[in-house]
C-alpha cells in the first residue's frame, strides 16, 4: 500500500460521493467502510471504543458542523487523537436562519396557513409585521454560518453585531441595542442555557429570535413562556430539546412544552444544513480536510474544551 | 394663505402621520382631508372626475407603489395633470419577496404545517429543499424593489440579470440561465401574461417563482398547473387573481383554480409592502414628493404608457 493513508468512513454517504472521494484522493489514501483496527482516520459521529483504540488512529472527522457529546467524552481521554468537522454547509444554514428569521418577522408561515383556510390575514385583519430594515441583529456565533448570516441581513438594511467567545462579554450590550438575535453558536458549556429570559428581556421591543446552533442555547421554558405572552413577538427555531428516534411514529413533539401549538413561531424540524446537492458539498469538504490531513499540511483541530 | 399649496388628502393616514404631515410642510402647503375644488394636488388613489377636474389641479400622488387601473384612465384624458407614485416599501417588499423565495426553496412554510402535526419533514422523509447558492435568479421589474431584492440575493451567493422594460428582450435568454425567477414588476400590458408555461419551462430545474409585482404578470392557469405538476419544485405568492371584497367573509380563495391546496406553495395575502411603521414611511415618502411639487423641483412623474 506504499504511503496510502489507511481511512475508515464510519458513514455511508451516497454512492456518487462515495466515488467521488475515492477518486478525489486516489493518489493519497485507501477508503474503507468496515471497521479496521490499522485506520489512521476515521470520518463518522459515532464510533465504539474499540475503533478509537486502534493504534495507528490520529484523526476523527465529523462530517458534519457541531461536535456529538459521547465523541467528544471519548476523545477527551485520547488526546492523541485530533478531531475535525466541517464547515460546508454554512451558506445553506444561514439562508435557512434568514428564511426563519424572515418567516418570524413578517408571519410568512402563519399567513400562509390562513391562506389555506380562505382568510387573509393582514387584509381581514390589523396585525402587522417587523420590518427588518434599519434594526439591528445580535449574531450569537460569529463563525463560518454568522458571517454569512451577516452579510445578508447588511444587504436588508440591518446592523449587525456579532458576539463569538472572543467578545462574549459584550453580549449583553450587544441584545440591548438589537431588536434580532440570531443564534448559530455550537453547544458548549458556555453556551448551554446562555439566553434565558433574562437575556431575551434585553431586547428591544418588538423581539425576535432565530435558532439555528442548538437547542440547549436557549432555555426551553423561556422559550415557550417568551413566545407564549408575547415578550418574543416571533421566533424562527430549526434546532430542539427533543427529537424522533429511530422507529418513532409521528407524532412526535419538540418540545416538552406545547410550542407547536403558538402562532407566533416558524418550527423547522432541524434541516437547515440540508438540501439538494449537500452530499455533494460534504463529500468536496471531507476530500479537502483528508487531504490535509494525508499530507501533513496544517489543519487546525477541534478544541474539546471551547467546543469547536 | 399666500404661497402655500392647496393639498387634498384623499386617503386617511393614521393621525399620528397626520400630524407629522401637516408639521413637516406648514411653510408650503395647506393640508385639507375634504373635497376642494381649488386644489392643486391630490394624495389617493381614487378620485371623481369631478375631482380630477379642479381648475388647479397639476398633480395627483398614489400614496403606494403601483397605479390604479381607473385613475390611470381618468388621467390619460387629463395630460395637464401629473401622477407621482411612491416607492417607500421598496426595501419592505424586497424582504418579504427574500422570505417567500426563502420558504419556496427550502419549505419552510410546509415544514411548518407538518411540525404541527408532529411530522419532522426531511428527518422522517427524503424530501430536501433547493440550495440557492451558487444559482443564478431573474428578477423581472428591476427597479428600486428588484435591486433591493437583488442585493439580498447576491449576500445570498446568488448571480442576479435584472430585467426592465430597456432590456426587456433579454428575458427569454436570463430565464434560460436561471433556477428562479423573482417578479417585482408593476402590471402594464407589456406585462399581463408575460409568464406563461412557456416562459416557465424555460428556467433551469429545479425552478423557483416568486411573484410580489402584480397577479396578472403570470398566467393564473400556467401558475396552477406548473405547480401541481412539479414544472415548478416552487413558488412564494403574495399577489393574486381574486381579492377579497369589503363585506366578504371568509373563506376568499385568491384563484380559480385551487391553488391553496398545492403543498410546494407560499401563499401570502398581499403585504408585502406592509408592516409595523410603514405609515411612518409612506408620510416621510408623501412628504418628500410635496416638498419636490411645491417648490417646483425636478420629480419625474409616472409615465402612463409605460405603467410607472
Amino acid at each position: 500500500m506504499g504511503g496510502l493513508t489507511r481511512v475508515r468512513l464510519g458513514y455511508t454517504p451516497p454512492p456518487e460521493a462515495l466515488t467521488e472521494l475515492r477518486h478525489a484522493l486516489a493518489d493519497l489514501a485507501v477508503l474503507g467502510l468496515e471497521p479496521d483496527p490499522e485506520a489512521e482516520i476515521l470520518v463518522g459521529g459515532r464510533f465504539d471504543d474499540a475503533d478509537l483504540d486502534g493504534r495507528s488512529l490520529r484523526a476523527v472527522i465529523v462530517p458534519w458542523a457541531g461536535i456529538p457529546e459521547r465523541l467528544a467524552e471519548q476523545l477527551r481521554v485520547r488526546p492523541h487523537v485530533d478531531l475535525h468537522n466541517l464547515h460546508h454547509n454554512a451558506s445553506t444554514t444561514a439562508a435557512l436562519a434568514v428564511g426563519l428569521l424572515l418567516s418570524a418577522a413578517r408571519g410568512i408561515a402563519e399567513a400562509d396557513r390562513q391562506m389555506r383556510q380562505g382568510v387573509w390575514r393582514g387584509r381581514m385583519t390589523e396585525d402587522r409585521g417587523v420590518l427588518l430594515s434599519g434594526k439591528r441583529a445580535t449574531i450569537l456565533g460569529y463563525g463560518a454560518i454568522g458571517h454569512c448570516v451577516g452579510e445578508v441581513l447588511t444587504a436588508l438594511g440591518m446592523t449587525v453585531d456579532g458576539i463569538r467567545r472572543s467578545n462574549r462579554d459584550r453580549l449583553d450590550d450587544a441584545l440591548a441595542r438589537s431588536h434580532v438575535l440570531v443564534i448559530c453558536a455550537p453547544l458548549t458549556p458556555e453556551t448551554r442555557g446562555l439566553i434565558d429570559r433574562q437575556r431575551i428581556e434585553m431586547l428591544q421591543t418588538p423581539r425576535l429570535l432565530v435558532n439555528v446552533g442548538r437547542g440547549a442555547i436557549v432555555e426551553e421554558r423561556a422559550l415557550y413562556e417568551c413566545l407564549r405572552d408575547g415578550t418574543l413577538f416571533g421566533a424562527g427555531v430549526d434546532v430542539w430539546y427533543r427529537y424522533p428516534q429511530e422507529g418513532d411514529e409521528a407524532p412526535v413533539w419538540p418540545s416538552e412544552y406545547p410550542i407547536a401549538d403558538l402562532m407566533n413561531v416558524t418550527l423547522s424540524p432541524h434541516r437547515a444544513g440540508d438540501g439538494e446537492g449537500i452530499e455533494g458539498l460534504r463529500a468536496q469538504a471531507v476530500c479537502s480536510v483528508l487531504r490535509d490531513l494525508c499530507l501533513g499540511r496544517p489543519c487546525r483541530p477541534v478544541d474539546l474544551d471551547r467546543g469547536y
